[in-house]
């Protein structure tokens, strides 16, 4: 059994990673740590968890001591440390935040500013999409998890870019998240009354996954790559769909590009291209590891337009961490994240 | 492997039976039924089952002919003529509708507007509520799997009722459930825009899970019980809340109720009685097999108050469903349905 | 035209007031109250009033001393000094909270945890339901306007208990209520990952709304009134249903009941007695100032069942308090609240 | 009074301009009709109707004959005959639908399949935005009232494209729609169940309001422009944010464009241009006939976007009507429209 420690555990994406590894068969959860709520239950924080997990949160160091691979649900700018010290104790680490995911740190002090603490352990860092990067992510003991917007966004575009069907490196991201994305924090854009019957634009053209789809984006296409990316808040709690609008080159068909995604993604269980006619919806992937991916085609102006989806707590976050932690282990990839999506 | 076939495989109850199935380590789906789907596959109706299952609505003798065990959605009044097939062929039944639940076949007549047509039958049926009926329905080849509304008041009510500490027979019921228990069927009153930001009582004090409520807890209590209960239609998708009001006895206290709940549900893994403070919430048991029950006391005039939640498509349908298959197949009674309920 | 002042108006009581206000055709606001938000617009708080009211929330006294009339939306405990300070100047005061609701000083000492500071003002206090105490109304200077949930209630049995149709003194009162009743303040239960797709009990058996409806409904039937009430919260922004059980007299038939609720409400406009066979559903009360009521009946066990609902913002708080405002000043009673139901 | 009569009144755009008439101070509504609903009582079947609207559905011939103006709320290819009937009588007609809209006869048909019946009609026909075409509307006997989505896209666009500043003549347009745009029939995709904590596109690059974009924005920009068009649904009963892209010419500022958009408006009351910062947010024009936009800037690619947004019944369709009516009738513009909208 790999024993695994989750920090930050009282927030969303630390409460999802805990729910799913009680539910993996090869995983003993082996603690959880919180500085807020340190000495309490979790369930009573969360109960759903009410005689199911008897955990306690406890300290940090606690929490790392006691486990083979260590969950990071911090904020952004204070996962490095910790990474460090999993990482000198020879354990693995996986940060669910933003600290690893940037290959430069130019671009990570503009977006976070805050400058590395420990530069060289950036050198070890894996972007964790399997789907993109599977090699590197099984020999990897430090995994950057990509960004609930980036997953969508990045395998939306994969085979479009891989294959330079593009016109244009310009690239239209407009997305939709449920709430979950805001996370445990009280906010006034979250209060119910506020969100529900409501739908909004937030951070338009200026959101901190830009840099790290054209990050991916741009490795594919190997040239760069502009993203305007527009996210906006939905009144459900958990899913992403981004729609995304690229130009095609005057030659390509929709089939073509449609034949490559389903070629490119064959073997990925957890990418599904729908057939061509269908609409990808985030009802259909809710509680799942799927992205679901349908394709579209303007022919009046030659605009293919992509709609990815994703439940952002599981592609999106923590059956993504399980994805990468599986493979880091040497695991079946799909160990514990086989869930069959409600339909209703 | 038991070989479960599904009739009525269509609708909302069939089709979260096949999800749980899915996901049974000890069953293989051999069929599913479906009149007016013949012939089309389940994951073009239900895109969650995309690339998961590629099951095909055949006809109900097809589904029957290949299984151990058959589940039927049906709508009341059409089962018994499946159920006497199946038995005879040396099959197991599990109704999820209401025509093997009542015990009185007037009582079914005065509520379904129909008799019994194969009257023998109908001595063989077993409630099947096993924290109430286990050894029964450890024997049992038929089963009437109990309706959601009931389930919530039976298990909120059954240590109260054993122990008789209420003082006047009657009690008050008033639920609250999600459209899941509205099924599939397109209805002016489950069109999203009606039902969005709305809340109603529906068949009030007529509705046709009293008359089950009403026999299981008189049996319990060995004396006439009077239910009254009013549904109301809720803007969720998922889950019931019961509220009970009964009055108590003037020398019981709230401890002694409470001491005697999680007596009596102490090895009971799918009922959980909350502790003294808390309030049931239906968000908590979504997507499991959970009953959760809180108690509250108004002390100014002795009124008992019980919240009484579950899943109605888990507990409520599906999930007690697989629950007496377990037990009619010597399982483990918990296997495929240890779900950690999602905190959000 | 009235000069009416709002103090505490930065809250959604008060918020509502001014919205409806600014439609009236009587009446000016002259002034806007809050501390948090002092020298704030009004439409950075609240966008939906851009460009449409330029006012400035601005120091409690100047409000004061600005109006003819001031609406007081502030927590429990605080109002006593306003409402003085308005009445010693010859102004007129309706008080949102629950300060001037009360008959009995140790009531409210009991559930508000306070004493009187200016006993001889509740003196004045009329309580604000115009269909029952139309007539002091008119005459008074000092309204405390009801709770949301007594209104229901109350309005829900009138009728009723005047004619003393019941059985027994003993009333069930089981409401859920949108989320505009626990206000603009942010809270666990109303995050909207929270809120949404969720419903529980809350202070069942302990809400302070309780004493208020006893009160009232006391008076009505001449004798001691017993109510249980328990309120839900429920995932929705506006309106309140409740269902209210009483047990019949054994001669008194739903025809009767039914006749007596035409009859007693034939003349007000804001109370809809709905035909027998519907059902009160708060999605057609939204956004406007009616009380609807349907009536139900089981035989079985003699219980009349009265659903009542309400939008709670408004029959529940600001139209209420406009009505009475009307009626302070001589108005018809009617001015400035004839809206006209979205039917979605 | 202007007698005012309804056709097709059954639906939900039809409604809503009846809702709105009811509260209308220079209008009497004369008739209701719908072939479906004859003889019924508008209340039966929308019950926020009671006791205030006693209208009974009649026949199409009886409801214009008894009006001034008729309004039309009819399915795509049939208004023709009605508007030709009332002309021909000397009244005033406004086509909710979509059969006025088109200039050119082929557009209509490549996307609504039939051709015109009565062409001479179609060279009377006034596109009725008012901010765009208050003089043609003034003088207009027959209206083709804008679709909700072009409305969004048309106000949100005009002041850009007059000054040209645009560098490419190909816009993306992002919609999310309520379910209100779907109207009153049942369908899979708004069954309550399937379309609450969901979201997904449909008809992407093939939605009939594209022509009708391009057909005004190019007549704006005195150039054929060229729109990719992607609508979603959204859970949420009412509202439209359109979020549109548009490359900037290289020499223009955000703040050119915040001005020319703030002068251009700056004497429109139903369209409010949001301060810089601030995000256009469906919440605040719900229930009310503003269009609000708010302006963002993306600068890494130069890229402008604006979201616009309305309530897609009142600004969308019967606000906008009544709007259009007003200008026909002399006047003033505004009236019967001064709604506050809710907070909440």
């Amino acid at each position: 059994m790999i024993k695994a420690g989750i920090i930050g555990a009282s927030g969303y994406a630390g409460n999802e990673v805990l729910r799913l590894l009680l539910m993996h068969p090869e995983v003993e959860v082996t603690g959880i740590g919180s500085h807020s709520y340190l000495g309490q239950k979790v369930s009573d924080l969360y109960p759903s968890f009410y005689q199911i997990c008897n955990l306690v949160f406890e300290e940090d160091d606690e929490v790392i001591k006691n486990a083979d691979i260590v969950f990071a649900g911090l904020p952004a700018g204070i996962s490095e440390k910790y990474a460090k010290a999993c990482l000198d104790a020879g354990k693995k680490f996986i940060d669910l935040g933003a600290d690893f995911r940037l290959d430069s740190e130019a671009e990570y002090e503009k977006w976070y500013g805050k400058a590395y603490d420990f530069k060289d352990l950036h050198e070890k860092q894996v972007y964790g999409l399997p789907e993109l990067h599977r090699e590197e992510i099984k020999n990897a003991n430090l995994i950057g998890n990509p960004g609930c917007y980036p997953t969508t966004v990045n395998l939306g575009l994969y085979p479009l870019l891989k294959e330079h069907y593009y016109k244009d490196t310009k690239i239209i991201v407009d997305s939709a998240s449920g709430t979950t994305g805001s996370g445990k924090k009280l906010t006034e854009d979250t209060h119910f009354t506020k969100t529900n019957e409501s739908y909004h634009p937030y951070k338009a053209g200026n959101h901190r996954h830009m840099p790290e789809m054209e990050q991916e984006l741009s490795k594919v296409a190997q040239e760069k790559m502009y993203v305007t990316f527009v996210p906006h808040l939905l009144p459900v709690n958990r899913g992403i769909v981004s729609t995304i609008y690229v130009t095609l080159k005057d030659d390509v068909t929709l089939e073509d590009v449609y034949k490559t995604y389903v070629d490119t993604y064959k073997d990925e269980q957890f990418v599904r291209v729908l057939p061509l006619g269908k609409n990808a919806d985030l009802k259909f992937v809710q509680y799942t590891n799927y992205c679901d991916i349908s394709l579209h085609y303007d022919e009046h102006d030659h605009t293919l337009i992509i709609a990815s989806t994703i439940d952002n707590m599981v592609k999106g976050t923590a059956g993504q961490a399980i994805q990468n932690m599986n493979l880091m282990f040497g695991l079946k990839e799909n160990t514990g994240l086989n869930f069959v999506g409600p339909s209703f």
